[in-house]
């Protein structure tokens, strides 16, 4: 067993797509901790982004053109699309997939999706774990691209190194921005589509709610106004992403990040073995003996506890 | 000390509003599992209502109507208000709670907020714990009413007996709705301001998308057109809520829900426990000391833990 962890180790230091895929799947499904923990050591060098904002700004868009960018510097990048959405929806993701269909032939981009049926919690955790072997692959840039703007995708965008928010010009009438929590989450905002009206608007309201938050941070946050159409802005965010990469890596708050995901990491593989010794058959038996009767003969969870760990 | 947990109990059962609201600023703030445990034994009586959907839907104004409905078969109300939304925005509750002044001086209304400030997981589990609280108080019905629609809404939602999603004739353009999982998870739908035009093409609409799903429930989601300004559907939307405790209670899906509830009690009791025992003062330290290191020399968090153990 410990050979074939260090086998598929060195398959994905060698950027072997096949097995990188292959694990993937397999994180997506069932416990790879002891994968995951030899993995570690050989994360924190990819630069982590992640774009998020309301469906239709262009998330998509944005990515491609930023994936241009790292390949013109020869930089190879990967990109993790997270779709926490129901099966109803379960095809949104691949049209988005399309508009970066020009980079799928390029062996310097990998493209990959996950996708989360109702597994509370867990994707969060799992995109990281993700991100971690692509990390450990080697690939320069890692880009999380989520779908919509849920709880799920915030927690995704926490283990970003750069949060990217996406918007409209009409972002500005839609309170549901603000109380998704984007304001705080982003460390770059692009205003997409800003050959419509209404960008210099947005941007200055944005810049007054900026002006109300305590700034103790070194980094200020700039709103760039693009257009894929017009082919306005892109550049510019591209520069801002390298400016915050080398804030980033020079401020210590890589440091601080590198930390916190080292200590999730370790609580997350805790948590599990914990679970899954303390929910032996006999104890899971004994649960749902005393909950086959009637309600009002249920110990308090606590007595019950009790019980159980005798 | 288990003197004291008794006697708190007996003034939550006694509905005494003022231990009531102190007991569930505590379950905010620290952890209360011995006294939670306690109360379990007398809840399951309550009917749980879970108010969704977008922002500016009016879920305030349907709530508020559903309590006056309420009331006027002499039944106890709580409303709990859910809101994880940003420090930016922490004032838009107390607007909505306004919509429901009339009801404030009603001592068999109780309405209480609760919020998150970025504890990631909790608010769904405390939004919970108060509901056992209420519900162990004597409550009839408890409404929790939902802000907007991210993840932490559908975990709340999935802690209630009923769902309903209130929805407005523009909703049909917002694929956001789709996207967010309301159409799985809604029990009864509300088309509210259904004066303006356009409800009649949504209601066709999913009507067509609940048409593709597979239901192999006896109960069927209806959809209910509904107009404060205009006072219509409102009756409609109460007979509805109605109908469906009775097909709650009689379908055996109380019973399912009631041992969810109790499992997931337990879970959480055993990892807080757990949690609180394995990270003494000892390991967290040590963590923090190998985390002093350059980062090159830390160890995979799987060895990390094995010597923490040791």
């Amino acid at each position: 067993m410990p050979l074939d962890i260090n086998e598929i180790l060195e398959s994905i230091r060698r950027k072997d797509i096949l097995s990188i895929s292959r694990i993937i799947t397999q994180i997506e499904s069932s416990n790879c901790d002891e994968l995951l923990s030899e993995i570690f050591p050989y994360t924190g060098n990819a630069f982590r982004i992640g774009i998020t904002g309301p469906p239709g700004a262009g998330k998509s868009s944005i990515t491609n053109e930023l994936i241009t960018r790292y390949r013109n510097l020869n930089k190879t990048v990967a990109v993790i699309g997270v779709d926490p959405t129901s099966p109803f929806t379960g095809g949104a993701l691949l049209g988005d997939r399309l508009r970066m269909a020009q980079h799928f032939s390029d062996k310097g981009v990998y493209i990959r999706s996950m996708a989360s049926r109702g597994s509370q919690g867990g994707l969060s955790y799992r995109s990281q774990d993700v991100g971690n072997v692509l990390d450990c692959a080697g690939f320069d840039v890692i880009i999380y691209e989520t779908v919509g703007v849920g709880q799920i995708e915030l927690d995704v965008m926490k283990s970003s190194d750069l949060v990217i928010v996406v918007l409209v010009p009409e972002s500005g009438d839609d309170i549901q921005m603000m109380k998704a929590g984007l304001m705080e989450i982003g460390n770059i905002f692009v205003i997409n589509k800003s050959d419509r009206s209404g960008s210099d608007k947005l941007k200055t309201s944005m810049q007054q709610i900026f002006s109300l938050k305590n700034n103790l941070e070194s980094w200020n946050n700039p709103i760039v106004k693009t257009s894929i159409i017009e082919n306005f802005g892109l550049n510019k965010l591209f520069k801002q992403a390298n400016d915050y990469h080398n804030y980033f890596k020079k401020s210590g708050l890589q440091n601080i990040i590198l930390k916190d995901r080292y200590k999730q990491q370790i609580e997350s593989i805790v948590i599990r073995e914990f679970q899954i010794k303390f929910w032996n058959k006999v104890r899971k038996k004994y649960l749902n003996s005393v909950l086959e009767n009637d309600q009002k003969d249920w110990p308090s969870p606590i007595n019950l506890l009790k019980k159980i760990k005798s």
